[in-house]
């Protein structure tokens, strides 16, 4: 069976983008019962300041607390050299950069033009190169701006081969605003695989229209193999007016299941992860799967039960 | 531009599946103000006892206060020869009769088998074609059933070309359970393309597991250009736990104009038609553009004003 590779970002896009600040304990307990359920590539946390972002604080804690398993790579975000040594100190094998493809996204959500934003990630990239540390990078507003609106193509090209000849392996392509549709989706993929390798390519889409799986499937169709997701679609974007989270990995798991692709992920194991979080953070689920599977085990119990 | 149909289906299939009954003023207020937002295929209620369906009660009401144009269509259920009767009685253009592709589905729900409600059909398209009036077939289960699970595409070819062969222009493969995804949709189409004509073929699917998007676009994909959706996601299944309603109509108008498809509908005047009724049923609405462009609307106005 063919497969794909789901990369779970909940724990970190997710959960930072969650109001209610979470112990140390509890994200790991997340990221331990998303292991239990197959997940192989899990975003644990970022080595950013806990003043600017309190839901990370104790990264380094949350990570001895994670189960080491063959096969299993966790992540974390390093906004700069800093969090780099920080990374390195905590036993880290994968870190992720963060720049963007929109200049204003970039100025107002790190505080640097997109060059400066690179030019700050040369010495993190090289240094993880330097340590065997694989570094995947992020570029962000790949199908719109919130401040701007339209971003070319051309220009997430050019910060995507950036990132990628600087030492990036990997680059996850994020609809932030959760705006474009699958015939852009398409396009974009496909003018990022004549300067990159589509191996090398991830998407990263917000559900927020209402348009993440038929992004998901329109990526799909056009070569990617490589999707970020989020159990119990966690999360959202402060920059993004209503903006929903991530698109649910228990949504990405159905329909690849659904498609003969193998994820290596267990729906109901899945979910249970996603019932846990939910329950720490009192929020209800955005997956429709899982809203959609416990109804139907709920009717299946009691049928059985009388 | 190329163009696609939406049949709107919120007024009948949504608002059936919805508890609270609604007077025909505010169905057919309804049903106006989504012809105002550009919709010209609309399902205006249906010709059933009211024993049994209270919400449809007064059909004959709602489309004597409908506004007449040219160009837009309304249709009716009728699910029997006197349904047909009260149907031409009240000037009806459009009827659409509902059989399922599953045995189990057709006994539980209609009470009959499949080969007795396609000879209780007979009569209705006989006079319909014989008035001149166009007939829809609803076939329903068609990527699944609620009591036996999987149901053969070549079940569903069987019944769907039956009723093309009674005289049904259009023949709508309805995802009853909401469960389908992407591929068997596009092998259902392919399957029923062999035996039927593919403009004669619409689409019809509910989100529960959160594949109705990706799923239009399958079916898109596979030649389909009529697609059955109901304004705010109204509806739901009494058949499937956990159903969520139809495709949102907004959903489906945001995803064809992504891809430079013309739906000819206004996306802010239908968002103000499912405002309308929502608050008439005292629900929030389902559609994740409308909740979007709410939000992204709310900001812009506190920006200018503030």
């Amino acid at each position: 069976m063919d497969a794909v590779k789901l990369v779970e970002v909940g724990a970190r896009d997710g959960l930072q983008n969650e109001s209610r600040v979470l112990p140390a304990a509890v994200r790991a307990a997340l990221i331990n019962r998303l292991v239990e359920a197959g997940l192989t590539h899990i975003e644990a946390g970022s080595f950013v300041s806990p003043r600017w972002v309190p839901q990370m604080a104790d990264t380094d804690e949350v990570l001895r607390q994670l189960v080491q398993r063959t096969g299993v790579t966790y992540s974390v975000l390093v906004p700069n050299s800093q969090g780099m040594a920080a990374a390195v100190a905590s036993g880290c094998r994968e870190v992720a950069v963060f720049a963007a493809a929109s200049e204003a996204f970039s100025l107002r959500n790190i505080n640097c033009t997109i060059e400066e934003s690179l030019a700050r990630f040369a010495p993190v990239i090289d240094k993880a190169n330097a340590e065997g540390i694989a570094v995947r990078g992020y570029v962000s507003c790949v199908l719109g701006c919130p401040y701007t609106g339209r971003v070319a193509p051309q220009q997430v090209v050019a910060v995507s081969k950036r990132l990628y000849e600087m030492g990036c392996q990997e680059i996850s392509l994020g609809d932030t605003i959760g705006a474009g549709t699958p015939g852009a989706v398409k396009q974009l993929v496909s003018a990022c695989a004549v300067e990159l390798p589509l191996a090398s390519l991830a998407v990263h889409f917000h559900d927020t229209w209402g348009m993440a799986v038929a992004n998901c499937l329109a990526a799909l169709d056009a070569g990617v193999r490589t999707f970020d997701s989020s159990v119990s679609g966690l999360g959202g974007c402060p920059y993004s007016p209503g903006a929903t989270g991530n698109v649910a990995t228990e949504e990405l798991v159905y329909l690849f299941s659904g498609l003969g692709l193998n994820t290596g992920v267990d729906l109901a194991s899945l979910i249970q992860a996603g019932g846990y979080i939910d329950e720490q953070l009192g929020r209800t689920t955005s997956s429709r799967v899982a809203r959609a599977w416990r109804a139907k085990h709920r009717v299946q119990h009691e049928e059985a039960t009388g």
